[in-house]
């Protein structure tokens, strides 16, 4: 599992779309406070291995193809920590 | 905007895997309660469209295939509605 406090630390790219406690600032885009981690790294992986299209599917390719699976699992266990 | 009770009225298939509160059963699912409806109505239209492959992704574009616009509209304003 992920530690929370690390994926917060690696969090500031993701804050100006999907908000600074995971409410997105667009309504296209998802909240992400109190989502499973486990589909967060699931969504997380799809996008770098580009296996999503269409949208800001390109945005967040770019975003996450520097992010190790640890850094995806952090960010996973530090969004789903977030009050919904 | 969708009509969340004619949302509702489509729902049974989703809550096997989302819940019947939109939590999802499974945690490799995400959550849709509370979710943004202009999300979820991009996602479904994503997986109809193929945009998305890899995890449940064949899965979801079979459940989608038979909805319209307007069916996933109301699933969208269903699933926003409910409490995260």
């Amino acid at each position: 599992a992920g530690n929370a406090a690390a994926g917060q630390e690696k969090s500031a790219a993701c804050q100006a779309c999907h908000g600074a406690e995971g409410k997105a600032s667009v309504s296209l885009y998802p909240n992400l406070a109190g989502q499973n981690a486990d589909y967060l790294q699931h969504a997380l992986q799809a996008y770098k291995k580009g296996e999503r299209s269409g949208g800001q599917a390109e945005v967040m390719k770019a975003f996450v193809s520097g992010l190790s699976d640890e850094d995806m699992a952090n960010l996973a266990a530090y969004y789903q920590s977030l009050k919904p």
